[in-house]
C-alpha cells in the first residue's frame, strides 16, 4: 500500500493515467478526497515498485508527493526475519551475548610490529586481529598499504595467535587475494556504495563488515547491506564509525543511536568503531564505554605499539597498555546490559 | 602568539601596512620566509584580538589566512580554572561524583498530572523536576505553556516533593518572573545565541543550563557559555541534546563525544538530554546508558505519565515504570565509570 | 487527510483507541488493509491537527508512522494565497519586477562612515541603507553595535539620501525604539526561532525582512513567518543568507535552490544576502548574479568604504567602487530574466 | 612553513624528541615562546609532509595541534599553474569563453530513445550526448544498466549527430571496454573516493568528469582530482553536483559557491549538474541559469523525451522542449558574464 498525493485541481484523466499505468504493474488505484487534496491508495503488492517507478510516478503530471510505506529493503530488515542473525567464526559467534572486539592497527606496515601488536590485543582480550593491507588514503602521496605481503602478515600472526583476521577490500580485482586471508571481509566507508563490490562480497561466502558511510543514512546503509545479501551471502555485519557533520572538534560524529535505531530493523549484528568515529586517542575509551552501554555487538579499536611512527592514523591509535586498561573497565558496562566481553 | 599567512608575492608595504596595524594595537610582526609562503607571527598578548580585529586583517591585501592559536572563551576554558565547577542546589552538588537526574514533562500541563509526575520521578531517584510553562514551539497553533500559572504548580511540586525546579527562559522580559520560581534556568537551543537572553541570565545568580544549538559547534557553545559567565554568573551547566544532521531516523544526532571533547575543555559541569536527542521513547534508555558510559554528570530526562496525552513530545516521554526500570539500570554503569546515581 | 500507518499485527483494541481519539477532534478513521502494512486514512479537515497532537497520536501503542498531506503553515502558503504578495515602502515595491538592493555596513560605526557609504550605495543603485545597531555576536568581547546612537545616524543618512532603512531587532524590549527608525525590521538568522520575537514583530506593522536560520529547513523558516503573520503582520520578506553544512571554504552554502523552492511553496517576497551566505569579498560578486538569475526579488549586500577597519564583517565586505561595478553587471542578468535593477 | 602548537607546559625533553623527528626528515623546528603557548615553526620544505607524518607529529606527546600552511594536493592547484587548463575534444574546447553543455538520459535505455533525444538536445545546443550504460543504483533491485550493449547505442547516437560522448565507469574492471566508447569519462559521486578507480583512469588518455562526492569538502574533491593527476592524466573537469545537507525540500543541496572557489583555487574547468543537484524538473531551469551566472564551464543536464518512462531519474529530466527554451534562455546570461553558450 503505497500513497500518491495529488496537486489541487488535478484533472480526470490526469487522474486516469496514473491508475492505468498501476494497472500495468498489476495494482489498483483507490481514489480519496479529502477537504484540500485528493490522494491516491495504492493496493496491491506495491513492494515490487522500485525507485525508478516510484520516480516516474513522481514526475507524471498532477502528482505532488509519492510516499512510500514500505521499506525499500527486505533481507535486511526484522520484518523478513525476526531473530537475530549471529556469525560463526573459529569458535567466536558475532551476534551473541558476548561483545567481541576487532583490535590492531590501522595499515600493516611491518611484520615485527604486527606480531607484537597481536599479541598484546589477544593478552588484552581481543577476538580478532585488523591491519589493512590495501588502504583507501585522501592523498595519493600517503601511503598505499603493502597489498598481498601485507596479508601474509597477518596470516602469520593468525598462526602465531590464533586470531582470525579482519582486513578491507577495496577493489573487485583483488576479491581473491583477499578471501584467501581474511576471515572477514571489510568494506570501508568510502565504499559503502561501491555497488559493483559490493556485489562481489555478495558472491563470496566470507563474512563482510560493512562500514557506514561518511553521508549515508541508515536506511542507504540497510540497502547497502541488501546489495551484498541479494547475491546470496547473509553474513554481514554493519559497522557505526561516525558520519560527517558540521562539527570539527572531532573527526567525524559517532553516531551511537544508529546502535538502538539498527536493532529494531533488521536482524545484522551491529559493531562501532570508535577509534575513526572520534579519530583522537583520549576520547576512544570513552565512546568504546558508550558504545557497549548503548548495546553494540562488537568494537573494532585501532591499538599500534608505537603511534608516532604510525604510517596511518598514529593519532586515534590506542597503546597496548591502554587498550588493555580498557577492556577490563568495559567488562562491568558489559555485565550492566547483560552482556559480556 | 597568532600566525598570518601571506598570499605570496605579497609586496613589502602591505607587510609594512599589517605591521603597523599589528603595532598600533601592541603587537609585533615577526616576519619568517619560507620556501613557498611568507608568515607573520604576532608577538605579544594575541588573547586581546577580537573575531572582528582578526577578520579585519583577514580583509587586508595580501593576507591568505589568520591561524588563532588562544581559544576564544577564557573564563569557561580549564586553561583559566583547571578545577572542575560544581554548583550546589538544594543539598544537590552538581559535577561531582553524583550523577544528577532532571526529569518531567516536556510542558507543564495540569497541577495534578505534574505533582503526580513529581511524586513518581522522586521515588525513582530523580533529584530535580523539570516542566515548561513558557514554551518554545515550531508552530504558532502549537500549545504555548500557561505562563505563570505553570510556574505555580512547578512551585507546587518542590513544595510536596522537595524536588528543585528547572524551567526555561525564552524571553528577557520575563527573567523576574521564572527567577522567583526557578532553580535552574533553561536556555533552550533555538536561544543559545540569543545573546540578549545570555546576558540576562549572566546577570542573575541563579544557575543556568545551557542547551547546544541545533547546529552549534562546541566551541560557540562555549562562547555562548562565556556570555553568561562575562556579565558574573560562573554557574553554567552545558547540555548536549543532539545536532541537526542529514539522518532523518532519529529527530536529532546525539553528539556523545562532545562530553570527553568538553571535559578536556573546560571545568563545567555537563548534562546530556537523550530524550530530545533521539526524539522516540525507545531509543531513550539506551542511549541515556551510554550517556552515563561516556562521563555525563546528569541527565535531562522527560517523563509524562500519559504521553499519548501530551500537550508536547509525548513520543519521546518515558512512562513512570519505565524511567524507574531506567534509573536502576543506570545504577551499575554509573558504578562501572566511578560515579554514582 | 492525513495516513497512520500501522506496525505488523497491531490490536483490533489498539486501531479502536486510534479511531476513538480521532472521533474526538471530529475526524474519522478509515481502515484500508494492505498486503503488508494497514493504514487508517484519516477522514476531515486535518489542517486542525497540531504538531502535537500528530506526536500524541504517533506515540500511540501500534503506530508505526504518521504521514502529513497538508503543510504546516497556512497564511504563508500559496495554497492560501496564489499571487504575489508586494511590499511598499516610501515608493519601493518589493516583490514586484524592480529587484531592490539593501547595501551598507554591518555595523553602524561612525556617522561620517556611514553617510559616505549611504551616498555611495544610492549613487549605484541601492534601494535601502542597511546597518545593525543592536549586534548579534558570537563573542562577549566584540563590538555590540552603537544602540540608540546607530539608529539616529541612520536616521540621519535617510534624511539625506532619501534610502529608507533596513536594522536588525534582537531584543523584544527594543521594539519601539527600533520601529521608530526602520522602515524594514531585520530578524537575523540566529533568531529565526526566537519566537517571542517574532511576536513582538506580528504586532508591529512594520515590514519584516526574516532571514533563514543557519540550520534551518525552508518548512521551518515557513513556519517562522507564519508566527509573524498569525498576529496580522503580513509584510514578511524572506531572506536566504546559507547553511551550516560540513564545507568549511565558505562560512555557509548559500542554498540558492530555496529561492525557486520558494516561489512555489510561498507568495512572499524572497531575498538573497550573499555577503553573510559566502563570507569573503570576492565570491560576492559571483553569488549575486547566480541569485539574479535563480530569481530573486533582491539582494542584501554589505558595502564598506574601509573593510579594513570596519568594526565587524570587514572580510566580505564590498568597497563602493565594487559594489558599483556590481550593480552595473546585474543589469543584463537581471534583463535576461524578465526583471530589471 | 608549517605550524605545530604545544600544550602548555610541555617539558623540554618532549620538544627535543619532535625537533629530533623534524630533523630526520631533514626540516629545522624553530621555537617561539608566547605568553600563552609555545609554537613550532618547521622551517624547509614542508610540501613533502604527508597526511600521515603530520599525524604522527599530532599524537606525539606535548603537541596540542598543527597547522598546514601548504595544500596538500599540488598538480591540481593554481599555486602550480597558474594558467586556466582548456581540453578539446572533437573541436570542442572546454574551459574557454564557451559553456558547454551535456545533456541526455540519466540511463541508457533504448536505442531508438537515445538517438531521438541525441537529435533533440544537438538541435537545441548541446556538445555532448549523456547517458549511463553502467549505472550506480542504491537498490539492488534497480535497474543497472545495459552494459556494453548500451555503449554502443551511444556510439551510434555519436555516429548520427556527431556528438562526443559522455558517459560512466563504475569498475576497474570495465576501463577498456568503457574507453573504446566514451570521448569523457565520468567518476560518479559516490565513487568520487574509490580510489583504485582513480588511479585506473589516471592511467588512461581520456578526459575524465569527475562528480563530487555527497559528503566532500572541496579539499577533498581536489585531493581526488590529484590522484588521477598524479598518475599522468590532466585532463580532469570538475563537476559540481550538490552536496548532502539536512534539508530534504531538493535532493541535495546544489553548492554553487563551489564555482568561484574552485576559480580560485584551480586552474581545472568546473561544470555544474543542476539536475542532481536539485533533482525536480521545475528547479532545473532556475539553477541552470544561476550556474551560468556564477561562472560555469559547462553544464550537465538530463532531458529525457518521456521522462514518466524513463527507467532512472525521471523526476529530474527535462522534456526536449523544455531544454531547448532553457538554451535560449541561456545565452543572455553567458553574455552578461563574457561567455557564449
Amino acid at each position: 500500500m503505497d500513497i500518491i498525493v495529488l496537486k489541487p485541481k488535478t484533472k480526470k484523466e490526469e487522474i486516469n493515467r496514473i491508475a492505468k499505468k498501476l494497472k500495468r504493474w498489476g495494482l489498483t488505484a483507490n481514489l480519496s478526497k479529502g477537504t484540500e487534496r485528493t490522494i491516491i491508495g495504492v493496493i496491491g503488492d506495491t513492494s515490487k515498485i522500485t525507485e525508478d517507478e516510484e520516480n516516474a510516478i513522481r514526475s507524471m503530471v498532477g502528482v505532488e508527493d509519492v510516499m512510500r510505506i514500505l521499506k525499500p529493503y527486505k533481507l535486511a530488515s526484522r520484518d523478513f526475519r525476526s531473530k537475530d542473525t549471529t556469525i560463526s567464526i573459529m569458535g567466536h559467534t558475532l551476534g551473541s551475548k558476548k561483545i567481541h572486539v576487532i583490535a590492531g592497527p590501522c595499515a600493516v606496515e611491518n611484520k615485527t610490529i604486527l606480531i607484537n601488536i597481536g599479541k598484546k590485543v589477544r593478552e588484552a582480550g581481543a577476538s580478532f586481529i585488523r591491519g589493512g593491507a590495501f588502504k583507501p588514503r585522501t592523498s595519493p602521496y600517503s601511503f598505499q598499504g603493502l597489498g598481498e605481503e601485507g596479508l601474509k602478515y597477518l596470516a602469520h600472526v593468525k598462526k602465531q595467535t590464533g586470531l582470525p583476521v579482519v582486513t578491507e577490500l577495496m577493489d573487485p580485482r583483488d576479491i581473491d587475494v583477499v578471501v584467501k586471508y581474511a576471515d572477514i571481509i571489510q568494506i570501508g566507508a568510502r565504499n559503502m556504495q561501491n555497488f559493483r563490490l559490493l556485489l562481489e562480497v555478495g558472491m563470496c561466502k566470507k563474512p563482510v563488515l560493512l562500514k557506514r558511510g561518511l553521508s549515508a543514512t541508515i536506511k542507504e546503509w540497510l540497502m547497502a547491506a541488501e546489495y551484498i545479501m541479494s547475491k546470496g551471502n547473509q553474513n554481514v555485519i554493519l559497522c557505526e564509525r561516525g558520519i560527517r557533520t558540521f562539527e570539527t572538534a572531532t573527526r567525524n560524529t559517532l553516531d551511537l543511536s544508529s546502535v538502538p535505531v539498527l536493532k529494531n530493523l533488521t536482524h545484522l549484528p551491529i559493531f562501532v568503531d570508535p577509534s575513526h568515529g572520534v579519530g583522537k586517542m583520549e576520547l576512544v575509551a570513552p565512546m568504546a564505554k558508550a558504545a557497549v552501554a548503548v548495546g553494540t555487538d562488537g568494537l573494532l579499536i585501532e591499538v599500534h605499539t608505537n603511534p608516532e611512527e604510525a604510517l596511518s592514523d598514529g593519532e586515534q591509535s590506542l597503546r597496548p597498555h591502554d587498550f588493555r586498561k580498557l577492556m577490563k573497565e568495559l567488562k562491568p558496562i558489559a555485565a550492566a546490559v547483560g552482556r559480556e566481553i
